[in-house]
């Protein structure tokens, strides 16, 4: 790998060798990806030894507590990211699918192949595991890729990419199919933004301000991953033990996640049943509510929510209760505030639980089940490139399948149109 | 129907009955198609007046045949434009499929609903019958819809649509659901293209002209079709006639359409058995060859193909020719000069179709089959939304499957999870 390109050669060296990677047989692939994680294991004092490098020169720069945890890789986490790399290698290929094959009156057989996108960028801060992973999902669909990974971590990216091109070459596939953007100047993500030449698809990993800031600059496509505003509802006809459980789990499980509830809704003639439970547990758990003023009327000692309050992604220990007289309320309530990302319905009655589900349009709506479900790995997806809050293409989590497309393949024994 | 109402505001109502049209069930969605078209078929001579208003009005403007011809819409157009809306109306409803419900570890169940995207818009020129046309697609799909036609087609286009918003009304859809854009302000497209909050997916429906500039200003997704570089590659293993047929069939059953080829590429061998009959029969149609240095030593008549003839999309009675070694490098050809349209070789040998299919990235890819059959309808796809040479979203022929995306639907008795 040559280490001194340019963003846009990068992408074009991405994109020469796509060809190769996207008609690389299946154990071809699962190779290298195995091949990768052998020598990465073999390096692990090599990396582990770069990323004290990175984590010196971080502390250096007064980064963050948080920050800091997310760019530590050590001998531990080495092994776990080659473990998952593997577990990603384990997964069924999702190239060369020929699904829906059909004769038509002409006599035309018509079906359709799933066939990689191509070349995919990967934008991310911090955490450089990720760069094996994206390699290892890149490999695996079949696409070359580019990651431009947080310069914090340069190091030790710079590291796991060295095993990365060595796999390649080990394997017999272009070492070219993974770019490592390895400046840390701060224009190459525009450069990478504008390479829609050479680029299909983006993938940021990040916060919200990255996922904005790429969405507005690109002229490639984004797989966008945007707010998590989610509702639980409890319906009048809820099983009440059911109804407390998930509302804590919910809100709880973990606080920092897009699948965390942020909202609470009940049934105005179910709330004097459950609230007071609920409200118990929440303040066992130190999460503070906020509430309509009917909610008020029932567990006095909570904030009165302000209108902002319906619009808020909290991911922190804060949820928003508000009482509703029925599930159109509910409805109507989480179709204006909530962000069309995961929503639940608790209740019993089949036809309120199937209203739910056909009226909130969101990427992912439940019945009776935790909003913190919401999960490419718990979905059965096998691996998680991302969520997507858009709705073209792949919307809520996208597996390995969102790194595909599909064109249609037909065969005749010489066909010819007359119109 | 406010005919007064701002491309946003028309928006803004396009959005706020989608709700409404996308949960209707499939008997009501298909009677208001239906009563559209008999409510049209009662009208037929208002909208037939209509029209030759329109047509009296872009004559005197000195508007050219062709455009003319396409503005054209007399009675036995009204009727087959109603025929089309009611074979929309007998298409499977693609709304509701729940598909791939499975158990995963936890104890969820996981599967995926087809629903609407919410609401499209339609950026259109001259044929007036494409206002229907849109109506009964969005309608068929859950969509609501705001059409954009040409401003030559205003009279006929309201003519119609009053007739939409009766039909609407009298089977319980909001009438709201299909909008017309009734000024004939150029600004309306540019105002369509900004409101992002309101559209979903913006399909234009013209020249590459219209669709170029659709693209450039949208900030809504847009199911773009641009070039159509179709070729057709006769390897040193195809049937003579086949190959001669298929050939022909491609470029000259109809010069003016996307998947006309424009490029032959024939192996070397084969060329000297096949290239004078088929330059025979491209004489006696008229179609003008333009071949390399090689073909022109098999059929010297022939201009000389430059550079750029490798780009071209004709659409005319033009084909440029060319002698390749072997499928290696036609398939090199097809991956530097196409457009990733519709690609097609004729062949006996398994293992090169086999690889043409694999290696050609193209939108259709075809075996011993013209090029002419890429089309939504002789696809089995029902109806054709567009054609898109994207590979996100939709690729190809794009059928009422394209207006719809999908949505998970988690169900279990209550689980919560463990992280």
């Amino acid at each position: 790998m040559d280490t001194n390109l340019s963003v846009l050669d990068s992408a074009r060296c991405a994109r020469a060798s796509s060809g190769l990677i996207a008609t690389a047989p299946t154990a071809i692939k699962n190779g290298a990806i195995k091949a990768i994680a052998r020598i990465i294991r073999e390096e692990t004092i090599a990396v582990a030894n770069a990323n004290l490098v990175d984590i010196e020169h971080a502390q250096h720069n007064g980064i963050s507590q948080p920050l800091l945890d997310r760019l530590r890789l050590d001998e531990s986490g080495i092994e776990r990211m080659c473990q998952a790399a593997e577990a990603v290698a384990a997964l069924p290929d999702p190239v060369g699918e020929l699904s829906g094959l059909h004769q038509q009156p002409s006599g035309i057989r018509v079906g359709r192949m799933r066939i990689p996108l191509g070349v995919f960028g990967m934008i991310y801060e911090s955490r450089p595991n990720v760069t094996l992973e994206a390699a290892s999902l890149a490999i695996k669909s079949g696409n070359a890729c580019i990651l431009r990974g947080g310069s914090e971590a340069i190091r030790t990216n710079c590291a796991i990419a060295d095993c990365i091109t060595r796999g390649l070459e080990e394997s017999g596939l272009p070492a070219e199919g993974v770019q490592l953007v390895r400046t840390t100047d701060r224009s190459a993500v525009g450069e990478m933004l504008a390479a829609d030449e050479f680029i299909d698809l983006i993938v940021p990993r990040g916060g919200k301000g990255l996922i904005e800031r790429v969405s507005r600059e690109s002229t490639i496509p984004v797989l966008k991953h945007l707010d998590g505003v989610c509702h639980v509802y409890i319906d009048d006809s809820a099983d009440d033990d059911l109804a407390v459980r998930i509302a804590i789990n919910s809100k709880a499980e973990k606080y920092s996640v897009c699948n965390a509830a942020e909202t609470l809704l009940i049934a105005f003639s179910k709330a004097r049943t459950v609230l007071p439970n609920i409200a118990a547990q929440f303040a066992d758990l130190g999460v503070e509510m906020r509430g309509c003023e009917r909610t008020r009327a029932i567990v006095p000692n909570v904030a009165l929510a302000t209108e902002q309050d319906w619009y808020e992604e909290y991911l922190d220990a804060v949820i928003a209760v508000k009482l509703v007289d029925d599930i159109d309320e509910a409805i109507a309530h989480i179709s204006k505030y909530g962000s069309a990302h995961t929503d639940t319905i608790v209740a019993t009655d089949l036809q309120k639980t199937q209203q739910f589900i056909n009226q909130v349009d969101s990427a992912s709506v439940m019945v009776n089940t935790s909003t913190q479900f919401a999960d490419g790995f718990e979905f059965g997806l096998g691996a998680e490139i991302g969520i997507s809050t858009d709705k073209l293409h792949a919307r809520g989590p996208v597996g390995l399948e969102g790194l595909t497309t599909q064109k249609f393949v037909v065969y005749s024994d010489g066909a010819i149109r007359h119109r």
